[in-house]
């Protein structure tokens, strides 16, 4: 039994999402998962009719829930950053989900921005502080608005929160690594304080996991080295920040926002899926929104529910609609956000 | 006349701005320029040898120089980040060199490593800022070495810092700009304390340039953008953190360190210049490192020194040895650093 709550957002959000929902359900269909979804009316619309974020009783009733599973925040009418921090980072925070895994997978070789970089060099996972560092929210302003004006923002690691997202992904290593290898990212040479901390962090925990292999980037020369030679990287570890970063220059890898998936996770409690791609709400409505990332998104959330051996069969119909063209406009086919959903069951179905 | 402070430092900084040199000498020669070098020993062997980084005398002393030439710092044998603060964080600093310009330029066309992106398309400026942000080595540690250890980085941004860069930016883009074009590149989202300023820094200082077109990216949207379609960028300005990464990004779009320039700039005072690579220990001393970034690294500084009609020039023998294969192994020749910059000389004097 896994108790989903299901937030469509804004824009795209709902109608990708609803190909994820249709792929699910026909899973649980055929295994019993048990799978009970509840929809929740967050975002835009509601801020905009009722003045509301995210309510309290919202998040208490959230607590109750298996997963969380997000369409996409965000909105014209908004002002920028509004919703994203009232919503997105308020459930990351709120459910302490320290752990932001984002797979780099290249599904398909001519999506490929690089030269002579195909399948198997593009496929690595960054392991992404997801509740600390710059994102904490901290700062402010002196003398706002004169010409003396001061404005701070505090980067702030804990040894609490940077080991534990470093054991998670030293174990994610272990599990999903090809090699394993783990390679830690930050900027140690300048940020002589709060990277300072991760350096230590990794090399003491690193000596828990000698069947891991170690290594370090500055992640002025990680950026160099995903684009030169992207089959160097295993499994990556790295600040909130820098995981943004460097999980968008992946996603641009993989051939943009069309696969990228975004798995907020609390090992120990609720975590959170979600497409990386935002609300698109030029194309909202017209169901011709790619699907593919929220269907992976689905297919990531199984695994954290504890259907781990479902997560493949997700991500091979998706594989199979690439390669037979059953995709988006986007993507180089004619079918439309429903149709696709539709496809990815019946090959669900047929495979097995 | 212009005297410059030639500060060759780690590995293979001598022997790459050797070649620098001799293509300055050689228009000294013919343009009567007036440049007069003075060398400073600087760099891990001095520190190995005395304990001194970067001692007040020289700093007092470098502050009669016009401008400042430098190789590359670093040496495996002191800790990393010890000479990269000590000496070139510390010298931008000291010298307020509040301008990082870095010019993305593909020179070739199969150095670019993305497919479809030719010598039109990566072709723009980051002007990053380079005396504040997160740089500011501001910092500390709660409980060092315990489980509740905190450490904290902090990001300061001031109006005078940020109006002042984002000013340069809007006049060389006016100057130097092809369309003109500015993007500004923060997470504006995230950071709402420090780059708000920059938000309303940017919207402000706008308005003084109606003749700019002005847009906006956030870190991350702006590195995927920079490998799908870097031919939308013109000039870019940043803050420090983010100018790091994405020069860095934008070196590997040009085909990696070989061509990356870095100036560091005061317009008020002295700058320095420096080809972005490190001093590559495990090469040095061979006379087979690149000396190409070392050199455009001189003509960029011929420009501050009021030269600005040789900058074309220089770039144009570099062009010139990369079309002829006139370069070292790494691109594509088989030529020693010495015969390179001889090659520079010898093109410079035929092109007259
Ligand atoms: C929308 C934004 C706040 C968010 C972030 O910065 O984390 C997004 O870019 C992401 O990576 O999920
Ligand atoms: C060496 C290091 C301190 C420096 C920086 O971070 O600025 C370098 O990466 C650069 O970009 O010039």
């Amino acid at each position: 039994m896994s108790n989903i709550a299901y937030i469509p957002g804004d824009g795209i959000g709902e109608e990708v999402t609803r190909q994820g929902i249709k792929v699910l359900e026909y899973l649980d269909g055929v295994y019993n998962l048990g799978l009970k979804f509840e929809k929740f009316d967050l975002g835009a619309e509601r801020y905009l009719r009722t003045g509301d974020i995210l309510p309290d009783d919202v998040l208490n009733k959230l607590e109750s829930f298996d997963s969380i599973y997000l369409g996409a925040v965000g909105d014209p009418r908004v002002e920028p950053g509004v919703l994203e921090k009232g919503i997105l980072l308020k459930l990351r925070f709120y459910f302490d989900q320290y752990v932001n895994l984002r797979p780099i997978k290249l599904y398909k070789e001519e999506f490929s921005p690089l030269k002579g970089k195909g399948l198997e060099d593009i496929d690595f996972t960054v392991v992404r502080e997801n509740t600390e560092g710059i994102y904490a929210g901290i700062g402010g302003f002196l003398k706002k608005d004169t010409p003396d004006e001061v404005a701070t923002q505090e980067m702030i690691s804990t040894r609490k929160g940077v080991d534990r997202v470093i054991k998670y992904a030293f174990e994610y290593a272990q599990k999903f690594g090809r090699e394993p290898k783990l390679t830690v990212c930050d900027k140690s040479n300048v940020l002589t304080y709060a990277h300072n901390l991760w350096q230590r962090s990794f090399k003491e925990m690193g000596k828990k996991y000698p069947d891991v292999e170690q290594n370090h980037f500055l992640v002025d020369a990680m950026t160099m080295k995903m684009v030169r030679n992207p089959e160097v990287f295993d499994i990556v570890v790295t600040c909130n920040i820098f995981g943004d970063i460097i999980t968008d220059l992946g996603a641009e890898l993989q051939g943009g926002m069309g696969m990228a998936v975004s798995g907020n996770i609390n090992p120990e409690s609720i975590s959170m899926f979600e497409p990386v791609h935002g609300s698109a709400p030029d194309i909202a409505g017209q169901n011709i929104a790619n699907p593919l990332a929220a269907v992976l998104a689905a297919g990531m959330m199984l695994r954290e529910l504890g259907y781990g051996n479902l997560t493949p069969k997700v991500e091979a119909v998706v594989k199979q609609a690439l390669e037979n063209k059953m995709v988006t406009a986007d993507q180089g086919g004619d079918l439309s956000t429903d149709e696709v959903g539709d496809y990815l069951v019946k090959t669900l179905k047929s495979n097995e």
